[in-house]
């Protein structure tokens, strides 16, 4: 809206462009006291719906050493929220002449795009839930960037909980972007979900291939690692044979902790969960792998670890300052970009009739009650697929119903596939279409 | 104290004075990032004994777009406060060196002014209890100004809870001040308070009239509207017949929430409570109404009339970050008006003996149990009336004592109004006044 | 660790640095609000793991008037704490870039020593736990220096609740260091714990000498008035008789709140506590002397002395902001300082096995599970005695091992003395030393 730009998801920036906050990041970081002048008079205000004190302080330090101020809501749940105000009510106050850009933590998944729908000024989404935290996955590729001088082609190792690391789930839609090679080595039970494998397929051509991970040594002992690679499908035939494809030379280690908070206490996880140490990293094909982890780790990586030089995690947080004000400064219209922005995605569509189909309790499309206009994004054709235009997950489609003939198809149908989309209306089953007035199509 | 200004009630401040402020807030808000040196070195400590996440950011803004410092306590209870400290106590610590001005947010009525008497800067009233927030109430009447170009004479309607908002028991005072007319449109049930309405003819010569709203259409509809002005009472007759006064064009409708949080959830209420939607601002004489409220709402403005032109809540919550930039800057002795500060209120005089005649349960001098000087105000001879000098409620005055003869009277003998204030003793009976060693006055 | 300057303990400052501190506060003083020029482009973080509004805000304070800016974590423990981070990870990421100094407040005590080993900025210690505040103790200090022109033979009464004050002990040991003398004037039954009492005596040869308070009128009535000086107990005797040694001339009478939250609530106590009133100060020893308290107070200081010209602790809160500025600016290296700073104190030892020999359940090495070495310092060699490296308590010590003989010794032998620190091992018994592979020493 109004040409202001957000950074709701990773995708609302090119690649280009990334290329380019990359740069310039790099420029801040060399004395990153040396801007305080690039935003002066400027204000970013932290609106945090849940605690997050790593992320807020790497943002509220960015915006400093650019010389602007900073707004503080570390808690806003215990604040207005009682007064029952709507998200949209809050952002338009905030972004009213309070301050020039929004920083937004919150619980449920699409906030920040209901927040950029409503803010007269650039939001930027700290973290939707568990949906996208685009700073810290645009931090974690600049580190890769910064590490070994480019993405395109690297090879690498995602470990652990890969099933509900929202971080994990950026990263390996950024790399496969970028033309990265993933290597998963997840924890037994916990590995990628088929809904990620299935956008790395359709939107990156990545395809899922068995790996032989002999070369990996400890590292992939108790793993079923699986190679994915965006670039040269068509190549894979080649290192593949019966036992899989070869896994070699490694550039990066990527390890996350159990997201045991996301599913319930698993104390016995937390035992049983793998933990990276000295002999997980001896392999000759991890000699040059830099070791990654966003922070904060638990047990997962051993202490023993901290003081070997290919241990970055620390300096991979610390880069999340001098990233977050390239991209303020940005957003801020303080630095100008030369490439072009990203093609408008896939248009979000209004939800016309009907009880909200999106299946995610934890989405603000059910969280929020007011000022939220149900939405989704037609994501096939055949077979017709949706998602939540907010928490981005697939809605269950029963029946279809066209708003202007006010008659219902199966989805499967060719009727249904050639409803124009902003007629489009989704029902659950009979029961629910025929309540709305609408009746079996004729044949 | 010590010629420091504080802004403790909109009465600390003269008419003239806040006509300077609001063009200094006209000028500021032509472009709010270029004033950030006016304040430079100065820094305000934003004190909230309850959140408010909303008046604190507007406050912070303020400053920080005057290029000053921010210190924020935004749950003071959780802190020293547990270790005991007095209100006293904690605010000359902070105004000793740690801040140049203090904005207080506290649940206790009269914090404020406690506050004041001993800070050694200025202190900004940000709500106390359900008292006085003269920001608040300064923002909506800029905002009426800036709209209207003048506010004596205006017609305003005050829509919703009369009854228990701060918000409208300030606004109204200051409408009748400024010489605006008002008109009562109230859910049934929640009209202005007696004392309010005794405060207005007292103070302003405003005296309610039965209205004839019948050109209000849908919005007056099941109210029982009353108008009042503080101008021109010697001409209501001309307007007024059976039907009472008529109700033509109104310039502004100030809706307010109901106030469930002051007297219990009422979940009835919320499903019965005034809904401002097209419809009731469809007749005539709303036609170039603006549409104000003090924000956040939950249901009585519909989200259709947010785009609607007339609609200004969001604008006038914007203004909130001017003319307190405006009020911050004045304080803190960056702009100088030329205007004469209001002639000194009505004085305070120690409650010298007994318990504390305030009957307000939640008064500071109720809830402060040291460092707090009793004290009242006389506001009336005759009847012999006076009101809490922190928290404004009436006293119930049962009997009245003389400190020097240590003779008590009845409240409305010619004795009684004839002690002079500074020997004024306060009794609820005959039992407390013997105890204090007071006896009847021989006839 | 890499010549960065840490303000743990008040040890970590020479006394010449400390006096040109002081200077340099001075300086500062004469107008807090002329020197927004001097930490510009910098930053400080406030890590704050249990509320301290004051203590935090006079920081905060200090910081924004150099013209630094200030990250703020009121509230440590509900946030990223609860993913289970260590404090040395937090250090770590903090001090990586977010900040340039971090202020550390925490409620386990050495949790300083512990963030000082792991931050790349200096660390100043806001008091952890019940072990040092030092910030405090250096206000103090400054505030008697700048009311009597220098600390060195001056008297100072200690009075109220000495046994569990953390202010008192840092207080007590930094008057002996300066060459102050100490009269102890506690409420009954809270005398200077024997630890305090015995590093008085073994560091700066200050010893206990009942003392004759009668000159002393009511301050002293009810209390076993003790005196200590460092600097010529052989003038001791001229001054004693049988009566005690005579308390004459007092400079400074220092106040202190019962420490009620760290004995539990004890109503009874609060009733019957020493109060500092007109009464206690009409004696005319204490004529000159100032009232000095670390605020908050309750009621232990009547406020009918608050308008006393020697009541200043008011202006003792007020003096915090400028010494720590004086302190952030020389940690931050704006202010150089000509002076030496102090020669390395007693070195800290790993414990080599076993487990943790500190009893303090509060002490971080118990607190906190990963990322710390146990350590110790060894105190005396005979008796061999040894405290915890973080906490300072004295560690019980049953048996003591060599690591390389893997025998054990009685710990008042000969040849526990003789054992080279760094292969030290303390065993609470005889069960775990054999458990640890260890076996009696032959004789």
């Amino acid at each position: 809206m109004k040409g202001i730009r957000h950074l709701v998801s990773v995708d609302d920036l090119s690649v280009a462009e990334i290329q380019e906050l990359f740069e310039q990041a790099k420029a801040f970081a060399v004395d990153l006291r040396a801007h305080a002048d690039l935003c002066r008079g400027l204000i970013s205000a932290s609106l945090f719906y849940e605690p997050s004190t790593r992320t807020r302080l790497s943002f509220e330090s960015a915006m400093q050493r650019l010389g602007g101020g900073v707004l503080t809501a570390a808690e806003m749940r215990s604040s207005s929220a009682v007064k029952g105000e709507s998200l949209a009510d809050t952002v338009r106050v905030v972004s009213g002449s309070y301050s020039d850009l929004i920083v937004l933590r919150h619980s449920s998944e699409g906030a920040a795009r209901l927040a950029a729908q409503y803010s007269n000024v650039p939001v930027i989404n700290a973290g939707d839930g568990s949906h996208e935290h685009p700073t810290q996955t645009l931090c974690d590729l600049y580190t890769l960037w910064i590490e070994k001088g480019h993405i395109e082609g690297l090879d690498v190792v995602l470990a652990g909980d890969l099933l509900y690391s929202r971080t994990i789930h950026s990263f390996v839609y950024a790399l496969a972007r970028f033309g990265a090679n993933i290597v998963c080595v997840p924890h037994r039970g916990f590995e990628l979900p088929p809904y990620v494998v299935r956008r790395l397929r359709e939107e990156y051509g990545a395809e899922p291939v068995r790996a032989d991970a002999s070369e990996l040594g400890d590292l992939a002992e108790e793993s079923d690692v699986v190679y994915m690679t965006p670039q040269k499908p068509h190549q894979l035939s080649l290192f593949t044979d019966s036992r899989g494809l070869r896994v070699g030379r490694v550039d990066a280690v990527y390890m996350t902790r159990p997201q045991t908070e996301r599913h319930g206490k698993d104390d016995d996880l937390s035992r049983s969960y793998m933990k990276l140490g000295q002999n997980s990293l001896s392999a000759g094909s991890l000699r040059e792998a830099v070791v990654m982890h966003p922070l904060p780790r638990r047990d997962e990586i051993s202490s023993e670890l901290d003081d070997d030089p290919r241990s970055i995690y620390f300096k991979q947080a610390a880069r999340g300052v001098p990233i977050r004000m390239a991209i303020l400064g940005f957003l801020l219209g303080k630095i100008e970009l030369k490439s072009s922005p990203p093609a408008a995605g896939a248009r979000l569509w209004p939800v016309a009739a009907g009880t909200n189909p999106c299946p995610n309790p934890t989405c603000v499309s059910n969280t929020e009650e007011r000022h939220l206009q149900l939405a989704f994004r037609l994501t096939s054709r055949d077979p017709l697929r949706a998602v939540c235009g907010y928490c981005s997950q697939e809605m269950p489609i029963g029946l279809v119903g066209c708003s202007t003939t006010r008659h219902f198809h199966d989805r499967d149908s060719a009727s249904a596939r050639r409803i124009r989309p902003d007629h489009l209306i989704f029902f659950r089953d009979e029961a629910e279409a025929t309540a709305l007035g609408f009746s079996a199509a004729t044949r």
